[in-house]
């Protein structure tokens, strides 16, 4: 909070108004699944000095009050008639005035979590306070992790490190893919996932089609590609890596194929220290995806990591973020196989100083082999 | 989608533009758990006449070819120069016109779900293009299901009422609450979820104090209340119910005050018809609660219920939204006993012609008892 304040200083900012789920826990540590429900709007109001002020509906109030956050207004939400923007414009005008500069964070990745129409009669209520850009005050400062944001990346990583390594257990020939998700799902949790918010993956013959898609009940065949990736949290923290399994026997540009996206990971480990760019990392791996099979599609190589699945910085020619100690991020090579389908690998590192560590126990380039 | 082309008309919208993962899968049927990833904005534009346009990362084409979307146009996301929006203006103009009347939601409930700086570059590119509220067009088509729809839920609430059937295997005096949520989750895999994005809950010594925390390690005890509420996902739809349980023997007051509940449920199910107001079965199980009892900070009885865990209508005194046949809805009561601890019920129903019926396996009136 207090390097977010910093930032909020050096743009001129007097305060930034926050709605979505990890900018306000990034600001109070107030934890919910209750975010899953669209109903209520949530506001934390983060002075430039100064602790942050909560203005929340009644039913987060004994949750909120186990922070340390003590200045908590509620509202009894929802109320179709005013949801709590006049007591968010009081709100303003008594901790930070009538007419002050007001950062929302409102550029790449960032979405305002509040209906559009109070975002509109909040503006009007309080005319004169500046509503403007936090100048990327929340994005750059959550970029950095402390030391107990990367404990728990790192906990959360070997919890589905230890979940990967029992995949035999429950995928074979013959197991359908969406009972293979769903056992998958059980091993996080067995192994000690608070839930798991994300997982993806494919199966296909030597190479799947696309990596978003929600599983089928095709069986897994001998000859398949089997990839899964999760999203598992951990006391609020993500990891997201991936691994993929032979289904039998794998053919001999399966095995290549997955020796060069481990080959990519090392070379962008390689480059990773502080100092480097986003953009330095892209193209070190994509220097060794080789020309032609670079594409997948994804858009990029990897990206941040913490309180959200993808956060921060991504791994493009464009992104010149320069990295620095503490970052956490994803180095995620993908290659495209000569009849389009594709392979995806992905690792969490974290920058220190001098080079970077793995927070997920690194697959070996040897591509492990299922029951065929 | 016919329905709400047929509102968009009535309200004298060209099209309307949606941005958020609810809005987007409900007119094409694109399902995918990768919207945990906030980096990338999805659209699509779907004009008052004529099929929808997607306008969406590349990385999702594969998928969105497989819904009966075929007006298809992607970008290399995420691209920190123009992420979709001068590809979105271009689509905006070739479809529906630069002088359009364009439709977004804004209200209860809704959120924008793109970058604020693309928003007003978006409408700083399409000058004369008309941005303006969506006169509640999607949520107000969403809250009436198909018989398709209510099938999906139905069989999710089934899922979620097995799982609740096995809780005495996993539940009992002395195992730590963090555990009895990792088990539920299993439990609700097992018998069949998808994935499940919701399980909220409580446990403590003759009702709880909040609904909406995180599990902690403390070991269930003879004489608590031991509370879990899912929101799990089967196809794409959400169930939201809960179950209360005993550990030990219960308290008289107890099992009076869970008595209660279910006759409130009953009192908002014998209201539940085509015809009836929100507002009505409020009031119809609130006389139930009886004074001094009633508030428990929820906000509301009951809500809507479908692609997302809450969507559509409130059960509030304010919400004078008249129930059709199709919708479906939360039957949600709430009691505050005399030392402020709670107990909160709720039941999954869809109003039919001339009353409703149930969608999860309605609770008798005498709550479970676990192992003490």
């Amino acid at each position: 909070m207090a390097r977010a304040q910093q930032g909020m200083v050096g743009a001129g900012l007097d305060a930034v108004l926050l709605t979505t789920e990890a900018d306000i826990r990034y600001v109070t540590g107030f934890l919910t699944r209750f975010w899953e429900s669209p109903t209520r709007p949530w506001y934390v109001l983060l002075p430039s000095a100064g602790p942050p002020v909560a203005v929340i509906p009644a039913i987060g109030a004994a949750l909120m009050e186990r922070t340390w956050v003590s200045d908590i207004r509620t509202w009894n939400a929802p109320d179709p008639e005013d949801d709590g923007v006049s007591l968010l414009a009081d709100t303003i005008r008594s901790v930070v005035g009538s007419s002050a500069r007001l950062g929302v964070p409102m550029t790449l990745e960032s979405h305002l979590r509040m209906p559009l129409s109070d975002w509109h009669r909040l503006q009007a209520m309080v005319p004169s306070v500046d509503f403007t850009d936090d100048a990327d005050t929340m994005r750059r400062t959550r970029m950095v992790k402390s030391e107990a944001e990367i404990a728990k990346v790192r906990h959360a990583c070997a919890i589905a490190g230890r979940a990967f390594d029992r995949v035999p257990e429950i995928a074979r020939a013959g197991v359908p893919l969406d009972r293979v998700f769903r056992q998958f799902q059980s091993l996080c949790l067995d192994e000690g996932a608070d839930w798991v918010p994300y997982l993806a993956g494919a199966a296909d013959r030597a190479g799947y089609h696309d990596v978003i898609s929600p599983a089928d009940d095709r069986p897994l065949a001998n000859g398949d590609v089997l990839m899964l990736d999760t999203g598992l949290i951990w006391d609020g923290y993500f990891c997201d890596f991936d691994r993929n399994f032979a289904v039998g026997k794998p053919l001999a540009h399966v095995t290549s194929a997955h020796a060069r996206l481990i080959e990519a990971v090392r070379a962008g480990m390689d480059m990773a220290r502080p100092g480097a760019t986003a953009s330095d990392l892209f193209h070190a791996m994509d220097r060794v995806l080789g020309d032609g099979e670079r594409s997948t599609d994804a858009g990029r190589l990897g990206h941040g990591l913490g309180l959200q699945l993808t956060e921060g910085l991504s791994l493009i020619a464009k992104d010149h973020t320069v990295l620095q100690a503490g970052m956490i991020i994803t180095l995620e090579p993908g290659i495209t196989l000569a009849d389009g389908r594709i392979l995806v690998h992905e690792e969490d590192i974290v920058i220190r100083d001098g080079g970077a560590e793995f927070l997920s126990p690194p697959a070996s380039g040897d591509i492990v082999v299922l029951g065929g």
